[in-house]
């Protein structure tokens, strides 16, 4: 098909996600026909830099070798068969490297397909536990302002972000929701660098009042993704842990955005030397090649449902392509490559570069902050620098960096104001730098004029 | 790995779906080595033949040439991109063909990863249609008794099979349910083949008195899987689109399961002449291989979400891998198969074989009934053949019919007292003989003695 074929039966079929169908009128959506390392081509033979990782999921570039390989060699062998009573190598490789890699003694790996349903899993599993040990009043969830974790009821009952969830709110349950962390706009007039994250104070209050009545409290560590990428100390983590240990109530790490090399370590808990009780992961773990998450937890939450079959403990959440042989053994190529090929020790360098950028931007009076956790970077532009005014949703800022972004060959998907950057992991500098480039251009040519 | 290796990893580490994982110590998983056309392979070699389509999704056996051959040229140009924005030919060769051969005027594609997913994308679609057209107070759905729609929260919310959410009933949203057909115990004496659907006045009823509050009735077409293969008359789904029509009640179809020729035609819905508003596919799209869902609707619903960005209408629905291209490459491969290789044309002289077993299963004392619709039929085992007493669930019957059937090297993995044949579609009479022949050898052996 040509290009205008593809746009043409775009328009006439597909409901883009996450898309209002009417920009498109404006932006026709671009046909990708191939890709290659961190390289998208369009149909006309345009290339541009995947500086999002296609939302978060590509961390070793596109048409990998290794990774079409590990897909292919699965394919001449079973591509899926029912994973309840039968079993297979990937599957149980993958489980084993993932119980070793995970922080703590997290050592059940539970099958999902994607983050949301690895949270509704997640939330299910921590309910249930509750119920099942005595504690039949644990049944709320804590989650903290702007937090994302995923589309479905369950997930957006525990998240924070309006723009996903608002016309919803009477589809939602009831749960708390306490001020997180928000360091670029501290209320504490701290530094994330050198604050004890004195706004933690929040979720003690809460949980110190209401623990009776809660199961546990989710949150996406270190980086809240879909808010703008807002980074935040591990020490907010080190007192979760501890808070979670007093009052009898689970940690859930949601780790699907941080997971699997984004914040320089393989997972975001390292950096706090805490291990969560439940942690979903998905995303990164195939690659980007295809929908695969999971659901880890600790042998004490699995014996809890572990009983004669009559006693109706069973955890029988279940989804047909669960513990899928292609994802699993996609998953499996990738922790390999973490190891054989040191990904996480070539990070620095590059980290260094980001660090090296943040300078040039902040000097625009435009940018309120520059921020990096490992290899995730955000530009947060704001109307006023001083009182950190941000430009009026209205305008769409960040949505015009994205359109001259584009123009230049990188793909930088805007969140509101923040233009950020979360390349595949095995980005080189000479790319990274021209994404920073292209980000710095378009920044200025929509917001200096 | 050795079959014994991977079961010990197995048992370290994995957390199987819908399983009691006590029961694995006496039925430890068995490790698939390999798979080819309807037979799966165990590591020492046995063949099993997949009598239920491993979960209800593989159609055209396993290791299919042209499904091998559609997934890695797909990988050999992109695995998978960002789908907001961007596009690709499979996503919208999907598009166009689904467009095409689903009933009525449903012409718009969502992509989403997996049934439950797909069911949660339609719920909140509906909902948020009626709050941007002027009627905000329709806001609740309507399921039937034994309904199954998946796993999340939403979907439990609308689901009535309690062995899967009872214990979440605290978490779970307040949905109006109704008492749908039960063909096998009709409460009317009336039999499914000459019945008007009498048992729709129950739904006649409650929507007449709460339509201002409803925003869509949900429901699986013809046959309710997880209810244990209840099949029913197509006259229902005729009444529920005239009285969805009456009252302005979106009909929303749940084909996850019997989508895609399960029923001898390629839609459910099709039996019946009727189209819904929303449907969802999943399972059998990808032919069994891999994770990939759609929402399909018609241009009326989504009119509703189109409008400039600041009125805020749009449907911000996403998954990280909506839109994934190497499960369109092989959904369209699907559709492909369907069309060329004529495989619906193929299936009387089964679904005759089906029937002519049916003859030899009502003749044992512990049949209830031998139920059929399309390549999906049923056998209900009873204690009280007269009474239709069932055998208590606590004896799990279904499951040692199961466990003998699988030493004979078929998998019929039950629902209950419900032993059922969903087997691919290719399926030759050979093996269909010999799936028949081993679950009656096995019910005799298990309910006769």
């Amino acid at each position: 098909m040509t290009s205008e074929e593809i746009q043409r039966l775009d328009r006439k079929h597909v409901w883009h996600p996450c898309t209002q169908e009417k920009d498109l009128e404006s932006m026709p959506p671009i046909p990708i026909s191939h890709a290659d390392g961190v390289y998208l081509y369009d149909s006309d033979g345009r290339s541009y830099i995947d500086g999002v990782s296609s939302w978060w999921v590509n961390i070793f570039g596109h048409n990998h070798p290794r990774l079409n390989r590990a897909l292919i060699d699965q394919a001449g062998k079973v591509s899926h068969h029912i994973f309840a009573g039968f079993t297979h190598e990937p599957g149980v490789e993958l489980a084993r490297r993932l119980a070793e890699l995970t922080p703590g003694d997290l050592c059940k790996v539970f099958f999902t397909d994607n983050g949301s349903s690895a949270v509704e899993a997640a939330l299910k599993m921590s309910f249930q536990y509750w119920q099942q040990v005595g504690k039949p009043q644990k049944t709320r969830f804590v989650s903290i302002t702007e937090a994302y974790h995923g589309e479905t009821i369950g997930c957006l009952s525990v998240s924070g972000c309006d723009l996903y969830r608002e016309i919803y709110r009477p589809m939602l349950l009831e749960e708390y929701q306490v001020q997180g962390p928000d360091c670029y706009r501290c209320p504490y007039g701290l530094t994330r660098e050198g604050c004890n994250a004195e706004c933690f104070e929040k979720m003690e209050t809460l949980v110190a009042r209401e623990h009776e009545n809660i199961a546990g409290i989710i949150i996406e560590p270190l980086i809240q993704g879909a808010a703008g990428m807002r980074i935040y100390s591990a020490e907010y983590l080190k007192k979760l842990r501890a808070l979670c240990d007093r009052y009898q109530v689970h940690y859930i790490a949601d780790e699907i955005a941080v997971g699997f090399g984004r914040t320089g370590r393989l997972f975001a808990n390292e950096h706090a030397g805490v291990a969560p009780d439940i942690m979903c992961l998905s995303k990164g773990i195939t690659g980007g090649y295809m929908p695969l998450a999971v659901v880890l937890t600790h042998q004490a939450i699995y014996d809890a449902f572990y009983d004669d079959y009559q006693t109706m403990k069973a955890f029988l959440h279940s989804h047909s392509y669960s513990g899928n042989p292609l994802a699993c053994a996609l998953a499996v190529e990738v922790l390999k490559i973490f190891e054989e090929e040191k990904i996480l020790d070539q990070l620095p360098p590059k980290m260094n570069l980001l660090d090296a950028g943040a300078e040039r931007f902040e000097q625009l009076d435009t940018v309120g902050e520059f921020r990096r956790c490992g290899m995730v970077a955000a530009v947060e532009l704001v109307q006023d620098k001083k009182s950190k005014t941000p430009f009026p949703w209205q305008q769409r800022r960040g949505l015009e960096v994205f359109k001259k972004a584009l123009q230049k060959g990188a793909l930088l998907r805007p969140l509101g104001n923040v233009v950020y950057f979360m390349p595949p992991l095995t980005i080189d500098e000479q790319a990274l730098q021209d994404l920073l480039d292209a980000a710095y251009d378009s920044i200025v040519e929509v917001t200096q004029t």
